[in-house]
């Protein structure tokens, strides 16, 4: 019956796995059946030619691993284990092609993305002595998961900053941070009744609009005006939350005038349960012009959702970023979300803090306005030398990215194809249209992101620029 | 009517900032009413005697933020700034006290938490060393957001290392990594309909539980026997999706054989749009005995959703985790997330990557499976010796936590506290009891984690935790 050889000279296998194996195989494969006895231990020892122990720890393996059973003084049984259903015969478990990933060859590539962050200027060194002082001063938290919104000393970081940089009034306890704005907003969104009702801004951000559309919320894309979002759309749709983007809107670079601002916040302090979300996506960016407050830092009545990001002024790839929680939807969020699991890396977030605190953030920021600066004016001069009459710039310095409006007979999916082939990454305000199609009209408009392009590649990128508008 | 001086010794603010500053302030304290003209620049200049490039940067300031118009030949007017609306009269933006966060003093506590990994072991030296190759050569991923299911070259590596490790049989683009189990079971459950019917083990991992109750979906707590979750319950209920941790259910220990195993893929297999998700969240802890294969490398239907997480094996603070998704799952997955934002740093990813592929990894798996199996051993047998009788520990050689029973007369409310006041962080069976209260017996258990316990501080946890079970 049972019929296998040891191997005694093979030094990287214990004999007990060997016969663990063997039988485990034989039971799997039904040369065993079920219910048959197995040889008693001694026995089996003898006709192997191995100790006793041997087999009694293989034995002892296969009932831990349930492929035998012992019943009291009669030995031990082979389980009964059911055969397996095959329904794929073929057994062919491949992805088909459809699935398959093709490999993105990005050489070549330019890439006028708003997406980026420029690396080359990234302080490495510095980030990772800020990581050397996480590691050394937190090896119990790195031990652990930690608070739901975040390490707290990291949030008390954050907070002083937000409070110089951008007015905003809190306490650690209102902040919580994490892996994205889209993420942070989906917690929040959660929480809420499935009947509430949403405003975006049109065109906008529009993975938050997909994101709230696909969680069945009511969503509408409020049309703009040179302010910003327009008031008497807020008004008569009266959200319940409006999200928007008043430092330099996204994607037309608007910075919200504080008219317009007070308005909106006189809005949400009328109809009590609204809320505003203020995306301050990289309000860290103006050129030879001062921030407006924030939203947040003129509410007086707890209206206003602060929301920040690491994306931009450190790298998109870091995934940090934070809300500020007016106290009621605080209240609401700690009760909702006392089990959830922070999603950011306490390493990164404790890197953060010694980052910041060791003013190398404020530094870096110094730097990379200085930089940005130069580039987008590299960047304007020479598509108005490249395009002259045929070029409109949004011209508001601020931010990784600028609209520009080009003459052109050719459509959107016309130019978006022509970039692919020409090797350019760029995206159009297509992509930023929540509910409509852009209007058939003589011109198109390009989101012109300059962060992640190289100054010596600025000639190159506007002449392959011309050739998308221009082909022929 | 405007009246202000400027410091021309003042160093550290320019001129023409002050005058922008002052003439803000006025305006929005309504000092300045709306629609009043400014002086023009020339006299404001003479007035303030300072050259009028200063008076003309802080007027271009005014305009471009929208506290002041231009008209043409007509000069400068003050913005109609609609006045706040308070309703907050008292100012007082303090957050109250139900809200503060108490500090939490750690100082003299010792934590037997199943939620830990021993930091204490962690290879910092060589982690930064992949960190550094990661640095280098990925700047330009680094400067961007990854592919929504994380970057291929780390799922590749992932891919390989479970193949290997637990047999699962996948490719790249099956791989979807996410910050923890929690999100990526929530990104999977809502691209579900609202009907779908779930099960999960009862005693069980509750932040799962308490997730899909929170989505509304439909969820079954399905009771343990010896083997694992009754096969009988979950063909009763046929849900879509059943929730397992079959190579050490959590939080019961119990390793699943595999007769069990193969019950429960044929019942997915003929149910036919169910589905297994198979948490294997501590399977790389195994104590002198194999790993059972995983259910996903049995499964010849594809009705197994793996995930996996190195919380356990390095860090619960570095948030990573995969599911390895079925190719019709994927495809759902896909379309609905084309828009979603990785969450998992990539830094951190493509770190993971070179520290599996230097054999790093591996290393570290090794010494941590022996050490662990040290303590393990070491605690259990302090334990024995001082509960003598009053102690069942549920023995199975896996895992970083085991469930131990206790005779006593308290209740799990009074353990609780009194863990509380020795300083002992331990969690007790409750926790885990999905929709029912324990039955009151004589009997406690508790799940006692050992990752993170120091060996010289095992007989005071053991001491603590004897006066915690028999106070009186």
């Amino acid at each position: 019956m049972i019929f296998f050889k040891v191997n005694k000279n093979n030094k990287s296998t214990h004999i007990y796995q060997q016969i663990y194996h063997e039988l485990k195989q034989g039971i799997l494969e039904q040369r065993i059946p079920a219910n048959e006895k197995l040889p008693a231990k001694r026995k089996l020892a003898q006709t192997l030619d191995v100790s006793i122990n041997s087999v009694t720890n293989a034995y002892e393996q296969l009932i831990e691993e349930g492929y035998i059973y012992p019943m009291e003084r009669k030995g031990y049984f082979v389980e009964n284990i059911t055969q397996f259903n095959h329904h794929n015969d073929t057994g062919n478990l491949k992805i088909s092609n459809d699935l398959k990933e093709k490999e993105l060859n990005r050489e070549g590539w330019i890439s006028l993305s708003h997406m980026t962050a420029d690396i080359s200027m990234f302080p490495f060194k510095e980030w990772v002595k800020s990581q050397n002082k996480a590691i050394k001063n937190h090896k119990e938290e790195l031990s652990e998961i930690s608070h739901p919104q975040g390490p707290y000393l990291v949030r008390q970081t954050i907070a002083h900053m937000i409070a110089v940089t951008r007015g905003v009034v809190c306490e650690a306890e209102q902040i919580v941070i994490g892996t994205g704005t889209q993420p942070l907003v989906r917690q929040l969104m959660q929480m809420q009744k499935n009947n509430t009702k949403i405003a975006v801004e049109n065109p906008g951000y529009s993975r938050i609009y997909t994101l709230l559309k696909d969680m069945q919320f009511d969503v509408s894309a409020v049309p703009l005006d040179k302010k910003g979002v327009k008031v008497d759309s807020i008004e008569s749709i009266n959200p319940d939350f409006l999200f928007i983007t008043p430092s330099h809107q996204f994607p037309t670079g608007i910075i919200m005038p504080i008219s317009r601002r007070i308005e909106l916040l006189n809005w949400a302090a009328l109809s009590q349960n609204s809320y505003i979300i203020e995306d301050d996506y990289d309000s860290e960016f103006k050129y030879g012009t001062d921030n407006i407050p924030s939203l947040q830092s003129l509410d007086r009545n707890q209206r206003v959702i602060y929301s920040g990001t690491f994306s931009k002024t450190l790298l998109p790839s870091l995934r940090i970023s934070y809300a500020v929680l007016p106290p009621d939807l605080l209240r609401a969020y700690r009760r909702h979300y006392e089990d959830w699991i922070q999603g950011s890396n306490s390493l990164g977030l404790f890197t953060l803090h010694y980052f910041i605190d060791s003013g190398e953030y404020a530094k870096h920021m110094k730097r990379m306005n200085h930089h940005y600066e130069i580039k987008r004016k590299n960047l304007i001069k020479e598509l108005r030398l490249q395009f002259k009459e045929a070029i409109h710039i949004k011209d508001v310095p601020a931010g990784l990215h600028f609209l520009a409006q080009f003459k052109t007979e050719k459509s959107y999916e016309e130019i978006e194809a022509k970039a692919r082939q020409e090797k350019l990454e760029i995206y159009t305000l297509r992509r930023f249209m929540l509910d409509d199609e852009p209007a058939e009209t003589s011109t198109i408009e390009l989101v012109i992101g300059f962060a992640s392009i190289g100054n010596e590649e600025i000639a190159e990128a506007v002449d392959r620029l011309y050739r998308v508008v221009n082909f022929s």
